[in-house]
């Protein structure tokens, strides 16, 4: 693109035409981007130019699906009805293309950069920048001798790390979606906001919060061959062990290591969490209660234990995760919190799952909180009040 | 998208069929996609799915624009000429949509997230990776008076800063072109391994480096009314004045203040540097040399004075940036660096105008760095082969 034009193209975005003004521009938008738009009762509205396209659709990946105008100057128009309030995945399909819309930031998600607006939840402040102290987001590089690879994450510190320099602090680590990647938590949820809010109401400790990369394969390992496995065939169920398994081993044999030799860390279990979302969840799960050596807090949002361990069916607490939950007196003495979280909208199969560990856990008398998000589906908003929940009960 | 379909594509995409050896994944890639790819020669290879589409192009913002090829499985292919090594933004017009590739991370540019493929520079490691000791980049946030709104920046840290706790350093203040923003220079050109290797070889000192945001308005200014003026416009040029000088404030009354009270620096004009790329460059040739108490070293990487100040006329030493040239010797004394850069492939009119200024400013007698840099068009390889040969010239 010539200089000129991305000029001209800044520069009047600065001014545009007077519009509804229950109509905003979604605050995920680049500088400047008039659409999408949100209303105050959550209706969306886009507009994209596809002068040339015969069908152009939007795609809601936990919302409507539906059918583009074309207008008479080669843009096409939808109005949503009212979406949940929250952070909204989205692409386009221009015929048959899948795609981004360039009006959004692009938000790393369904294994691609995304598209996302963001419909505000009334009177909540909770994840958005305030004018409080704010922490630091740094993005650090660990070399992982159990991936042969360089590791890319990113780790929140307390608006006090640099000001108070002899002051140690605990640490969760916190991961990310099926698809998403270590920048989900800032980029999407605002972690950081969530944190600095709470840490200035004096809702949570200071803590340090690692987001790591949530894929990994093991140093030599080969790609497994899935051509023609069908979703859930024991072929797929093993490459998702390995992943896990190697996702295991990088977080305790190389991340941790690194984290606590480079940041001011509390490095023992009593100071040490994990949460995650969904795929995030379960290898939590995983990590935790195989490694109870290392962690003392355990966090699932909308994930957690999951088909990798225990499918369809109900847990066992003599013989799963090693017998970790087989006596519950030594289990409460050992983790000091346990947590699970679903929406209450979420996809009927993720619910029963929460809710059948949920009631799997409450029959082995295991100690936990179960928390259940009013009104919202397997998305960020959920995973934000399940952070916003949870991290107060931290350390 | 289901959470099982994700589950499907990224474990496929472990596994990918055999390809040709001189043909690998754009390191730009998301993970596990196989294309785009690059051999050996400089050839991308790009495919996308876009079965009912009637058109498909591929436009190179600095190279070829090509229509791409359907094929009978609804993916439509192309394959470039060799294009010269670097990062390489692209889009793709599908019937007329502008849109990103889903297979490579998005990159802000054009205002926009924006595809980009990487050509590797045969031989060249000074932007990667390497196993030396790495700095990190922190994100922070500031609460701005002169833009009444909290501003991101990114700042790198020396490997050296968490160990070393009572050690200061210098700092370069290193902008984004129009149409990107603060996340490029670490983003597209990997500025953070440059610096790491750079200092890993005792090339260059350590110092922090600070990426800001280039887009500001005053708090409380209209946005300007553009519509129906041309670019280069009065009242066009007028806005892009406004713009720079809210950005001028922004610098040295909001940011410089920030960093040096949040970040161990030497916080004096000795040791503070400002360079930018194409308008970051003309940006710090304005901060600079409007505050030459603030600022000893300068830099313009494809960029500097600039239409803003100079139009297409050379500069007059005597009454242009407030006369700063006019005294050669008390300019010498005064600043440390003076650098600019420019591609041997850049348009006409930019390698026209860098040459004007070079010529008036050897005229002037100011001594100044002038780098040409060989083969490379208005692009990041440029800009990284200039913070390569402009760091090492610092403090």
């Amino acid at each position: 693109m010539q200089k000129s034009a991305i000029l001209v193209l800044l520069l009047s975005s600065l001014c545009w035409p007077q519009k509804p003004p229950d109509f905003q521009p979604s605050a995920t938008n680049v500088w400047g981007a008039e659409y999408p738009r949100v209303d105050d009762n959550g209706r969306v509205e886009l507009r994209v130019k596809a002068p040339e396209a015969a069908k152009v659709k939007l795609n809601f990946w936990s919302g409507p699906k539906l059918d583009m105008e074309k207008q008479p100057d080669g843009f096409w128009t939808v109005t949503t009805p009212p979406l949940v309030p929250g952070f909204h995945y989205y692409t386009l399909n221009i015929d048959g293309a899948e795609v981004s819309d360039p009006s959004t930031e692009a938000y790393f998600g369904g294994g691609r950069p995304a598209s996302a607006v963001e419909v505000p939840e009334p009177g909540s402040t909770y994840y958005l920048a305030q004018n409080v102290p704010h922490g630091q987001v740094r993005e650090v590089w660990y070399n992982s001798k159990v991936t042969g690879s360089w590791r890319h994450a990113l780790v929140y510190l307390p608006p006090t790390y640099d000001t108070q320099t002899t002051t140690r602090y605990p640490v969760l680590y916190l991961q990310h979606g099926a698809g998403e990647d270590e920048t989900g938590w800032i980029r999407q949820a605002h972690a950081n906001f969530i944190l600095d809010n709470l840490i200035a109401a004096n809702s949570c400790k200071p803590m340090i919060v690692v987001m790591a990369y949530g894929y990994a394969r093991s140093a030599g390992q080969a790609p497994p061959d899935l051509t023609g496995k069908p979703f859930g065939s024991p072929e797929m169920l093993k490459a998702m062990q390995d992943m896990t398994a190697a996702f295991e081993d990088d977080v305790t044999q190389a991340l941790i290591p690194f984290i606590d030799s480079t940041f001011r860390t509390l490095a023992d279990r009593d100071h040490r969490a994990m949460a995650g979302l969904s795929m995030g969840g379960m290898q939590a799960f995983q990590v935790t209660l195989n490694h109870l050596d290392l962690f003392s807090y355990i966090g699932g949002f909308s994930g957690a234990g999951g088909m990798l361990v225990l499918g369809d069916r109900k847990l066992d607490p003599n013989t799963d995760y090693n017998g970790a939950f087989a006596d519950p007196a030594a289990f409460a003495k050992k983790v000091h919190l346990l947590w699970m979280g679903v929406g209450t909208n979420e996809p009927e199969r993720m619910r029963a799952g929460l809710h059948r560990l949920h009631t799997s856990l409450l029959e082995a008398k295991i100690q936990h909180v179960f928390y259940e998000s009013p009104g919202t589906d397997h998305e960020w908003q959920t995973w934000r009040r399940d952070l916003k929940d949870f991290a107060p009960r931290l350390f």
